[in-house]
């Protein structure tokens, strides 16, 4: 524990009684990080139940110059959740309530530690959904924090363009509401998109007004090979400058496919693959599936195949969510050192393919997954600890990688965020741009209270 | 001229010799603001034709703390271009060169001072657009600054949605950019919406890559009229619910289409009228059309009617884009009080039905007009200023407006801007968000340099 902390613990356990533990398990449990990133235990943990919870906290931590780290679901890959300067992880998964849905104006209204799988599971008799899908069943709140997205963004907008107007606890415990409801507005700077990704760094979110999506008349899925990763991606490029509106475009390599064979007991082609989904109208889907098909058959893909059933679709998609698992499952025992290269789609057969090849070369086994219709890609490499040498060249494959992404035009995080993992290539994106963005966490966090050594 | 500038000047004078200039009549251009909103002159004006001259000015301007106040083509509402303490309008209209179509990328990166009609011209042979359309033939540059949207925001997004990444001059000189071209990202603090909307008031854009969009196979442009305006918002409210994406929607009421009659010698029907126009492939707009005209039946509309050539279509967009100084002409001599609410879509009608009666019941000619699919729309106050009894039921009127939009859950401005006309407002509409704005304004221009006195 760290000692500086116990007069800010002492009040904290006097306002939140069982709502606070110190317990050695659940610090543990509050910054474990699913990957290579070493754990940094918070001294403890807070669980909040209201906004006023969250207020006081911050009040209660303010005074003491104690740090605090949010807590969705504990889903995120880059160490956002861990407590370098020890301090309190504050637990938002009791704030589980969805407050409204705004039926008539397609948004609906909750709490952070709402889960996306409990939402649409909400949401199921209204004829809407949500359909921001970043693999894991994240809460909302730590979708916002990190600027998720996944796999429906293609046609939705990822979690950036999908949030209304947020609530948020400030570094001196006021609440603020960070714009209307309305569709649009031009009132004041944008405070909305400023908190979006900024992993807890400037303030706590408390309520997020989303948008909502109805759900399509037709759902069609279906995969489609292709004999290369290269030409898989030449095929998604042309898809997406043709403007088809396809919900889905996920690309799995063959190891990936065979890892996802062997977890979830499938049988797909272990070669480069498309997983794809298309939604509208009858007609409209069935344009979307003539066009895809043809420019498919000019890459030279085969000609796809659909799921029969929604059972079939949605094993296919689970599948697809149960990727990290699968790869982690191919090395048992190994750490995974995850990459979030997104490039302009004009640049991602060249990155995907280079990637490939890099990674081959060093001897590495690191199956590739992608939102490739965003221009986003995963490896995911895995790698024994206790082998030194394997270690240093994941550590400088990971490294070329992002900046290849970099020096492509694009970033070295589309969705993962920064965290304690990317922080180092800050500066190569974003030059004299980081010094803005140090600006503005000294102006609305002076005390460097919120989520410190993050971002 | 305000004294205390004037070394400033002289060094300005000095460093941008024939780019620079003091005379009334620029001055005076420099400040028009097209609405109620009275002049307030800068003391000088500098052409700048490369971001190294804006680099240059702003350094200059930092050193004699006199304020800059970046000008586009001049066509803001809310009182944008004042210069209320003096200093320098810096006229961007010079950087007008489209730098590079990325065609695979559907993108554009192009500098500030290329208009919207002027960026169409460019892509006509390239199958490509730039859909955000506010009517004026605004500067880009401008647009990004007010977050502009206009009629096409319905399918498209408002400019919000549109940017991939700026390059702008912070206060102390410095260049930075705020993303990369990558079409996602969860790198670091959202520094491009930050800066859209922002006004002039954080930094001067000097470079904007935009999101372009396939020119789609079939549009449809029509007409279609309503006994109410109450009916004719109803039908929108219905066709955003069953999320039909058209690509415009405009509502005009009766006075407002006789004045554009008038005004562009037209002979469209003098009632409550919706413009429409439906983008997509052949049969995606046949399914619109029977979807949209099923849904104005069922609300009282009568049949929409169809344009019949691309002349007819172009001619109905252009009497909707002069739709605001059609309005002007109706009252000659009388200036224009502009409103701008936006509220969610299951409140437009009853407000704008509200809005109607308290117009005519404070004995105002107010024509309305709206991008009613975003929930959005202006009534423009045609007043007499000698007649200080109107002024003030005028003032009054747009103060409800403004009001009236927020108590529903809106915003008053969805698309004009804060500049000087809505400011009274923000503490209203915000809260405690607004002390997060003037921490980000601080941090980010500690001398208040760049448009003093806006939003």
């Amino acid at each position: 524990m760290n000692t500086t902390h116990s007069a800010c613990l002492a009040a904290l356990q006097q306002r939140f009684g069982e709502q606070f533990s110190q317990g050695q398990s659940q610090r543990e449990q509050h910054c474990h990080t699913t990957t290579w990133i070493k754990p940094q235990l918070p001294d403890a943990v807070v669980f909040a139940r209201s906004t006023e919870d969250v207020q006081d906290l911050v009040k209660i931590c303010a005074a003491h110059q104690c740090p605090i780290v949010p807590f969705g679901v504990g889903s995120s890959l880059e160490g956002q959740l861990n407590a370098p300067y020890g301090g309190i992880s504050v637990d938002l998964s009791g704030m589980d309530q969805i407050l409204e849905v705004h039926q008539a104006d397609l948004a609906v209204t909750l709490q952070p530690g709402v889960t996306r799988e409990a939402l649409n599971h909400y949401l199921r008799d209204t004829g809407l959904f949500f359909p921001i899908d970043p693999g894991a069943n994240a809460s909302l709140g730590g979708m916002v924090a990190t600027r998720a997205s996944g796999t429906n963004a293609v046609r939705y907008g990822t979690i950036r363009e999908n949030v209304l107007s947020l609530k948020v606890v400030t570094a001196d415990g006021q609440l603020i509401r960070t714009s209307s409801r309305a569709k649009k507005s031009a009132a004041g700077y944008d405070l909305t998109h400023l908190m979006i990704g900024s992993e807890g760094t400037l303030g706590i979110i408390t309520e997020i007004t989303l948008k909502l999506h109805g759900i399509p008349e037709q759902i069609t899925a279906g995969q489609c090979t292709f004999d290369s990763v290269t030409s898989a991606c030449q095929a998604v490029a042309q898809v997406i400058q043709l403007g088809l509106p396809l919900a889905r475009m996920e690309l799995l390599d063959a190891l990936q496919v065979k890892a996802c064979n062997q977890y979830s007991g499938l049988n797909l082609p272990e070669m480069p693959l498309l997983l794809l989904e298309f939604h509208g109208s009858g007609t409209a889907v069935a344009e979307q599936v003539e066009m895809f098909s043809q420019i498919a058959m000019d890459h030279g893909g085969n000609a796809p195949v659909f799921a029969k059933s929604t059972e079939e679709r949605n094993q296919l998609w689970k599948a697809r969510h149960d990727a990290y698992w699968a790869s982690r499952a191919l090395r048992p025992g190994c750490q995974a050192h995850t990459t979030d290269a997104c490039v302009p789609i004009s640049r991602l057969a060249e990155c995907v393919t280079q990637t490939q090849e890099d990674l081959e070369a060093s001897g590495l086994i690191a199956p590739i997954v992608g939102h490739v219709g965003d221009g986003n890609f995963h490896a995911l490499l895995l790698v024994d600890e206790q082998n030194p040498d394997e270690l240093a060249r994941a550590k400088a494959a990971v490294s070329r990688i992002a900046k290849r992404a970099i020096e492509m035009g694009g970033t070295c995080t589309g969705e993962h965020g920064v965290g304690q993992g990317k922080r180092d290539y800050l500066d190569l994106e974003h030059g004299a741009g980081v010094g803005l963005m140090q600006a503005i966490k000294r102006a609305l966090d002076p005390n460097n209270l919120f989520n410190p050594g993050k971002l």
